[in-house]
């Protein structure tokens, strides 16, 4: 109810601020008896980890992940699974200066209103740190879907992105660049923009694709629960995210019913997919691709005016180390949510049969 | 868990098919002791209900709402409010022509792969006459939520969009046109584009804008069911919404940090509202607004080649009456949805305190 | 949350006054596919209803059920099953003298309290014509659970009880005598004694056993789901129940654990079985097993001093048709509830294989 | 939905196997600004822990608590408090004689059944080690409840009883004996018992009388989620239970309702209370009071047959330092768990105000 559980029968809850001791969280509904490859889950840790390439955040973190309970001898029981990740890189004395100071468009000014007090150290809980929990249950997640392929990639950075259709992008290049960009062209230019972006002490916004393969046909449940009603929430639950569109999306809305409608092959497949492989909120065994927009980091290395804690208006200017562009750090987290939600409805696909 | 109800703590479960003897809802947890206005609750089933105006299906329904408990001289008594809305136009018999075939780019085919069975009759289950249901719990909810405004518009139709930003919008505009555009040069030329598109036998999508004011700041339970995350869920599950976006929206992923956020003034309000009135997934008490994409309706009035349940490509032909637009019927679903988000957020809030 | 749904993936939602228009329920869950037996569904209302021995109320109810969504010729859909029992003996003028008065053991003063407003009429959402609806969803859900047999029967009237362990007992006796006792000559003594109480204008407390054959090994989520804790709940939430024990139950508590261990055969079956078929809160194949306590009818006909809403003590005098002993119509609906657990958890376990 | 979370709006989720590295919980929607009482916390651990009297099981842990989030500077921020507590005195060896062997009346059986694997060490999850961590958030949500005064009392060993209502005992005498009884008289002959029990290689049950008094009016969610039913699966969740009573429980199936009606004071209150505080599954006001009864430990220091994973019959002897009674230590259980469920209620019932 408080917001900090998502799923239903493969359940998470995460707790843990940027700046206390660790993070972490439990995963309750995990089936019992699967081999863990837990290089896989620390692969995916690496993906969203800050000071992996020279166009993120330099702050260092190792981001090793320790499971506490749930496994036995390597595999899962069947019992919650808990885990923790340990804080290492505190450096509280970086956010004195923001003690008493709401960021403009940062989450300090909400929290101090909704809950009477805040940890305002690098954010606390509305940090993007949060996010290396929902990394760890989507690793494990993806071992519960098996065959499913779920490959998320930088789509746009600002106003540089990818001019083809997904089907046309080698997924096998997602890896070969920092921004995560399958357009080996268009990712020199991203990664180009995004350094010119950080000299300027600025940040510059982006998007994410994301597209799910080999997706059994059924899953979702109408009415409210509908599988893209799913992801979108589980996206929107993401950090700077600003919108989400699946099939046609926000194109689908200027087009004519003969035009969209996708046309059925004798074995139930279509021809075209601008439904996005979900009809009626229910998948078909199409692909399922949607994209998902996130706005510029908040925090600039320029001065700003800002309200403080008082009423005044006072300059300020963010410290640190930041993200110049979320985007390449978010593909394993998109991925992962994608995974959660398609984790739950799988399973809870079987109940009913 | 099957997906047919929604909210925590202001909880709608709604059922019925298309064809069944009536479709209704139970409404558990609104809270005791208000006095409804069931005037303002039909008026919300009118701005809904088929055959309102010449440029959306002229199917007559009169979707009187009949309630069966819940409410005591008048009042809500904080029990379940049953409530119930009757079938009266079904005709069945135009619906044979469909039992045997999977329309395209409707829910038939997920459906029967999903069920075992589908009542083929108008869609069943998912048609969007279950949203009828929605707008009771909706009119109710705004009643709960009294002070808090809620006002959605069509704001683009096919290609036809309003070029203003909402605040140059006179909301007391919406009702004056059928197509429910409060830019009344704007919504004579989505008028004439439906007609036109209806005589093709053919259908266009188009978007909803939604604006909701005077919010109380706090609401919204990060990290997971944030504000404008439980918001596109609410969206993204009602009928042939194919994407969300709130705030900058996908715009907000082509911006610098610099241009992108919001300064505060020294009451905690801001210059500008990129944000879009939430921060950190907390309502921030400026005003939220978003906007909704709408595809094309699947049904048109053109020769089809579709498949049926044999396996077999056969051609059909969509009868019936049909919408050739979704978008001014919408108008009531959004903003239904809408309060229903934000009257458990609002209900939520105080358990907290 | 507001208390009117039970179960998650099997989920029945009810409302309904005792004398609004009509009550009824939603079923959330049920698999498709499943042919329903309607007669058995009816059968199980019969058994609940007013009026159908000398020894319940002579209030008259048909109580039929009318199934308004979720079936199609005549097999569920997977969609929500919503159904109504229309109210067709409301006599609401019976209850114009409880106005103004809280009857002692009743819940009309903590309603009032709790919602501020209460529909006095025959005790409104708190009179047990609610569980009419659970004992339609539970008839659903024995239907569901297939092979499994779930037995309940009188054991005790006041302090006629029987004094034999229920293998020793012949169920297909229960429906042969008005009070459900399988032992006949019990049950004679406990038809004299409600009779005898009735005549004092009087009521009688009484308790009744359940015994469930042929559950599968494993159903039961622990720690805090365990398979009695929630049949326990299930049970409490009955009108006029007092208590709940299972296998040993209280007698237990006063054992050693050499006595009170069940040892295995190899089968895997046990010698004994104190546990009730349950160990840590999972079904282990044996007979599951419990006794629930009902406290007596608060309405007796004689006169009773009590509290009025103005403050002052004042003479009331119960009127109406009430039942002496609630038992033998508390029967049908100790199965139904344990039904919709025990459908609940079988669901839920094929999530996890 | 996998039966490791509690409560609603309060909500724990434990995790952890009693020979994992540490066990631990999340409490998610714990109000803001509350000064936690660390030490009162860290008193009922030491309540619970083993070790602590020369009745108990002689094993030492110190069950420290960790808090890992959602505390600054000594205050609840209202985002979720993660704690871990280390399991420093696992022995692992003491259980390979139980590697292959299904102890008799524990949960090795069903668990190995369930979920095809099982943490034999200590009997992994299903330990009531694991009830630590339900003491750490009763331990909260009594800070939560503030003026709400919960006692629970040893009230049985074996067939050793209190013979007094609980107004005739002195609740501030429950800490002055090892066994948690008030009556130092039977407390004195209850560990006597317990030695002697012990000496025999032996276990015996008991029951625990809990009194909650200072409840307000109005806690509850009728009609399935009753104040009682939450009572009993709480209490029924805890390991070893086998039966839940209130107020008149069992014995209350043996009156009539002329001696059972509670009679109303002028001021709302009762001149008895065999309702036990509830009415109609809402509380009012008077004292709450229940009673839960405690099968014996199964593990006995004696010689038992059982049953081997390969399905032969084999001799084994309980190992280690267990409880002769477990009683003693389950006070504190009992009054975390009745703590949960009405911290629970008690924040419900403000979204509804």
């Amino acid at each position: 109810m408080a917001g900090n559980s998502f799923g239903k029968l493969f359940n998470l809850t995460t707790f843990g601020e940027s700046h206390g001791p660790s993070i972490g969280g439990v995963i309750d509904g995990c089936p019992s008896g699967i081999m863990l490859d837990f290089d896989a889950i620390q692969n995916e840790m690496n993906r969203r980890k800050p000071g992996q390439s020279e166009i993120v955040t330099q702050r260092k973190e190792p981001d090793t992940v320790e499971f506490l309970s749930g496994v036995f001898e390597g595999q899962t029981t069947g019992t919650p699974i808990g885990f923790i990740i340990h804080n290492t890189n505190q450096k509280s004395n970086d956010y004195s200066h923001i003690k008493d100071v709401y960021r403009p468009s940062h989450a300090d000014y909400t929290y101090e209103k909704k809950y009477g007090i805040r940890d305002y150290r690098g954010g606390g809980r509305s940090s993007a740190r949060e996010t290396a929990c929902r990394v760890v249950a989507g690793a494990i997640a993806k071992q519960v879907l098996k065959d499913v392929k779920i490959n998320a990639f930088t789509s746009s950075v600002g106003d540089i992105f990818i001019n083809k259709p997904y089907q046309e992008l080698d997924f096998t290049k997602i890896e070969s660049n920092d921004v995560r960009c399958p357009d080996e062209v268009i990712a020199q230019q991203m990664i180009d923009k995004i350094k010119a972006i950080r000299k300027e002490g600025d940040t510059i916004g982006g998007t994410v694709t994301c597209v799910i393969q080999n997706v059994p046909i059924g899953l979702g449940e109408p009415v409210f629960d509908k599988l893209h009603a799913e992801l979108g929430k589980a996206m929107l639950s993401i950090n700077a995210v600003k919108g989400f569109e699946y099939g046609s999306g926000f194109c689908g809305a200027k087009m004519k019913g003969s035009e969209h409608n996708d046309q059925f092959n004798s074995d139930g497949t279509t021809k075209t997919n601008l439904s996005g492989g979900i009809q009626g909120g229910i998948s078909n065994g199409m692909d399922i691709y949607f994209r998902v927009a996130f706005k510029p980091v908040a925090t600039i290395i320029q001065k700003q005016n800002t309200l403080d804690n008082k009423g005044s208006i006072v300059e300020m200017q963010g410290k640190g180390r930041h993200d110049p562009c979320v985007v390449p750090r978010a593909i394993p987290i998109v991925e992962a949510m994608a995974a959660l939600v398609l984790a739950d409805f799988w399973m809870l696909n079987k109940c009913y049969k």
